[in-house]
């Protein structure tokens, strides 16, 4: 079927647009085999299983697949064979700078989530060493985070008052971070991986300011020294509970908070201008830690009003799976708890997995990522773990320092075991202050300013669910936050289905080709032809503005045509390209659409179809309706069979 | 730029898509000019004003604004003006018509809503006289429908009782009524009358005939005459009620009912099979009434223990404005449950509405008709009226009986007020077998088993969210199904914007022209190129997906090119034309695509993105990465480059 034209007169025509090429065959469009099962089984594949994690075991011997099981799900056994003395060296050095950052930052988020400092300790010993054994990322840190800390805080508050009720809200927290595991590893193992996916990156840049805000907000309380600070998180009762009690400011406490403050943005800014001295930020928080503890020790301002962390239990882990709630009331409030501060940690730990995978080309299975972090929780909850996740800045540091595999969480965690063994009891002159001035420099960059230009710069849509996010976040409260951000993310990709764009082709001089006559001011209309192309699939939710939007196109067409005393419309050509899959309630559009079309005297014609739009409208008999004869490969040769036509009549 | 081919030997090779065809220009892609505020300002017109309400009164004299005003609020005075004799004859006998059709209906669908019967025919003056004034369909007949009585009543009788304490109930009825017409009528004013479409076709076929196959298990207790009959709508419930209790069935209710059952079937299948003898199941309902309401006035079997109406009272609509609850724990419960039936009763008149427009071609405008609908509500709920809606059995009856414009509707609505200041008492007398009988056999075409096929046939997904409405409404409630309905419909649309289809394309044999292989076999691939089609707008929940299911699809053609001695993929294509819009995560996974493309050796080249997607991506300086000469405005172009450097390095 090779195209021929005969002349050269024949080709000015084609270029000038004024040709009907009659001798060059028309294609048709053609409509697979339909296989119902095939294509659900297809769908459910793309759905759960696109990236065929059984690849690997494809033909292989049972022997094999045993192995090949046992290293999907502990990969350490398969990178583990390949592990050398020269990749220890960079993992010892990584997981030692780690450690160093992590053990100020544990104890501090600790009190984030409403516990007592070792819970943030114990949080990075077990769960780190079980990531190690079954997770992919190489990069990512493990252990307790600031948003997620402070999400599990307010959510657990609002059921019990960790002040009056200790006991009972250190069980719900161990039973929230039991569900938050459950539901992580349910997530990896059903392969629902995707559902976090529904977290948009504009609204998740705008939670994690909105978070770093509220949190830093929070720190006022141990920086200013204020005894009764609200339990709210909004910005305005932060601010009233600070400035009504403006006696109660202790000026010590604010002279050694504000100093190291300052000494830590110091470190961060040295660091970000010298990627090699990356460290320095990195131990900054530990050198705070002894510099201050001496102070208070030589000085005992603890005495003179300087709070201290006062009281940390010395001694590795102990058990807790007795605790959790396994029935009565807190049962269900515990799984609801876990639930959202799980779906966070999730979010925040597979952006880390990504984002440093990108960086080193290796690939990371989202779902056995899951079922790693889920893992991890729920042994973490068995032992006096909350819920840790990937840090940010802590796998940032892990990267920049050279880790070469997930050892160097191994490392990290040693060096938190020593910790918790021997010189735990020597943070309780750690001054509360110190903890609030670590915590703040840690959040600084999760309000990333540059990403919001780029979002406002890029699309508006995204910027205003970040917006929304960030807003809900320090005015209503976290957790309305995030709700927020996830309807303002649904409601614009509904709103795009709803309301899809509906546009005018017009052909591009000298060529075949139909384009935009919005974006392509050159591309010319054919006379009593209106070529438009629906951009969305056609469904229930936008089939009669589809239908509507075409009519009301010919009209005003038909009445600029009447005023310019051009032809009529007579065909309208609809561009399917873009409408990939069609339902009924779209069908019964088209169907209505013709019926007016008919009344109207104009003739519908479609353009290429897809594969599952060719079923369908055959299964639904429309092509019997406008005839067999109305539909073309493309719509070049949909125009041209229309001039023909016209010029027949003419 | 006319596009010249030099000789027949290039020609063929073009045909045979073996040339690279070097001295064709190669066309761009145009970037339209960026005007943010002009692109808000067009996506909201589109989504709020698509149909242009107020083009009529564009450059028009400010009286005649206000009488365009007039009209466009009271369409009456438009058509009102063109009214004939001629006209009048075919509204008079469509309006009596539909009134012997309304009035046994009436009071039999006021007991589905658990009220007496009279405000059954209350509900059928005041309102359609309403709409006769404001509503923009000529065929539509309005007045109380089965499945919003049911609806009705069930929620009303979840808050209240209606035999304990029937004041009340009345006094929430008339509340949900009025907050269902400021619901209908804010909807239209506010232009949101898109947001009914949410409730889809599929969900809406299922919902219907779940709610017919309830509301027919309802009158078996009028149909056998059982006393004690379950409150509950469920079919296990309601079986269980009317098998538990089958000594109590009385054996001459069901022989009247069940006789009358049969002659109204008789009729309606008359009516079906010869469309002239539509009058035949119209009258058929108040013949019955009569002939019945004669037997039980001769025989007295009314003390035998047939039950009867009883009591209705006679004249017209008593005021009821200060019988709403406009303060009390009432307010809110009325507001939820008149938003609940108001929407349900909107979708129903619209679907009826945009039905009979597309028969005799003329448009309706969806959101002046829920003005409409709306302010016939609240009027009707100070008027002693319940919901009213458009009925699709007596509009139909309405369309065949040659009806011209709405004032059929008053016809219908002043004989109406004849029967109710004239013959009411009269009623008394009517079995309550007859009207149950009447109920069944207006509620069997709700079950459409045509249209459910038809799901079935064309879309699978279609028939899920069918069969989700249908057996929530019949095994669980109504509320349940409606909530079920709407939710499997929006998981099917995020579904699909989650996965979207990639599709590999080939060159059709003898032309420029690049498909989906799978939908057109005989498409050959270019060895060395590798061209991907993303069909649909690359979005956060879909962004990752995209990115690695294109990574994945370039290792499996390496492997199968490797096997088969076949040149390893050097550039991957991908056809944008789908891809109507980009948000920053899309952005993102084009940028982290790039990263392992370049590390693999891949180069990566995009052909005819859109205007919205082309600015974003030179938002993002995304051009800048990948090179402005990776960007074509045709498949085609992309690939003849691609081949061209190839050959060049070859």
């Amino acid at each position: 079927m090779s195209r021929r034209i005969s002349d050269e007169k024949e080709l000015d025509n084609v270029a000038s647009g004024n040709s009907s090429r009659r001798n060059e065959p028309i294609h048709g469009v053609e409509r697979p085999e339909k296989n119902v099962m095939k294509d659900i089984g297809a769908t459910f594949m793309e759905t759960f299983f696109h990236d065929d994690p059984l690849r690997n075991f494809k033909g292989q011997p049972a022997s094999k697949r045993v192995l090949l099981g046992l290293q999907a799900v502990f990969p350490i056994f398969e990178w583990g064979r390949g592990y050398t003395l020269g990749k220890l060296k960079g993992d010892l050095i990584a997981g030692a700078t780690i450690a160093s950052l992590c053990i100020p930052q544990d104890i501090a988020y600790a009190k984030l989530a409403n516990l007592p400092p070792q819970y943030g300790l114990y949080s990075s010993f077990v769960p780190p060493l079980i990531y190690a054994f079954m997770g992919s990322s190489r990069d990512i840190a493990i252990g307790p985070v600031a948003v997620v800390s402070l999400l599990l805080g307010t959510l657990l508050r609002a059921e019990i008052d960790p002040e009056e009720n200790p006991v009972d809200y250190l069980h719900l927290a161990f039973t929230a971070t039991f569900f938050a595991g459950i539901i992580q590893a349910a997530l990896g193992f059903f392969r629902l991986g995707f559902l976090i996916e529904f977290l948009s990156h504009a609204a998740t840049v705008g939670f994690m300011a909105g978070a770093a805000i509220t949190i830093g907000l929070q720190q006022l309380k141990g920086l200013l020294g204020i005894k009764d600070f609200t339990k709210n998180t909004d910005i305005v009762s932060v601010m009233h509970s600070v400035f009504s009690q403006t006696k109660t400011w202790s000026w010590i406490t604010i002279a050694i908070g504000v100093s190291f403050l300052v000494f830590l943005l110091i470190t961060k800014y040295i660091g970000k201008k010298n990627k090699k001295l990356f460290w320095v930020p990195a131990i900054a928080p530990l050198l705070s830690v002894i510099l201050s503890t001496l102070i208070v020790f030589l000085t005992r301002v603890d005495k003179k009003g300087v709070q201290i962390v006062k009281h940390i239990d010395k001694g590795i882990n102990p058990p807790s799976l007795h605790q959790i709630f396994f029935t009565g009331p807190y049962l269900m409030t515990g799984f609801k708890i876990g639930a959202i501060s799980g779906i966070i940690a999730l979010t925040e730990a597979v952006a880390i997995g990504r984002t440093f995978a990108a960086l080193k080309d290796y690939s990371i299975d989202g779902n056995r990522e899951m079922l790693a972090l889920g893992s991890m929780n729920i042994v973490g909850s068995m032992t006096s773990c909350y819920v840790a996740t990937g840090s940010f800045s802590r796998s940032a540091v892990n990267y920049m320092a050279g880790c070469n595999t997930a050892v160097s969480n191994i490392v990290m965690s040693m060096i938190v075991l020593l910790t918790l063994e021997l010189i735990t009891p020597l943070f309780k002159f750690v001054p509360n202050a110190i903890l609030a001035a670590i915590i703040i420099s840690a959040v600084v960059p999760l309000v990333d300013i540059d990403a919001v230009k780029l979002l406002w710069k890029i699309d508006k849509s995204d910027f205003v669910a970040c917006m929304g996010a960030f807003f809900g976040v320090i005015f209503i409260s976290v957790e309305i936050g995030i709700l927020i951000a996830v309807c303002l993310s649904f409601a614009k990709i509904l709103l795009q289905v709803t309301r899809p764009r509906v546009a005018v082709l017009g052909n591009l001089p000298g060529t075949t080709i139909y384009r935009n006559v919005e974006q392509y001011p050159a591309a010319t209309t054919v006379p009593g032809v209106l070529i438009v192309r629906v951009d969305s699939s056609i469904y229930f939710s936008n089939s009669n503005y589809v239908k509507d939007r075409i009519l009301r196109w010919i009209t005003d067409e038909d009445e600029s045509n009447a005023i310019n005393h051009l032809p009529r419309i007579q065909y309208i050509i609809i561009d399917m390209s873009p409408v990939i899959d069609i339902d009924t309630s779209g069908i019964h559009a088209l169907e209505d659409l013709n019926k007016s079309l008919v009344k109207r005297d104009v003739q519908l014609v479609l353009a290429n179809p897809g594969p599952v739009v060719m079923t369908k409208l055959h299964d639904a008999e429309f092509l019997d309706i406008i005839g067999q004869d109305k539909m073309f490969l493309t719509v070049g040769d949909a125009v041209r069979s229309c001039r023909t036509k016209l010029q027949d009549e003419a």
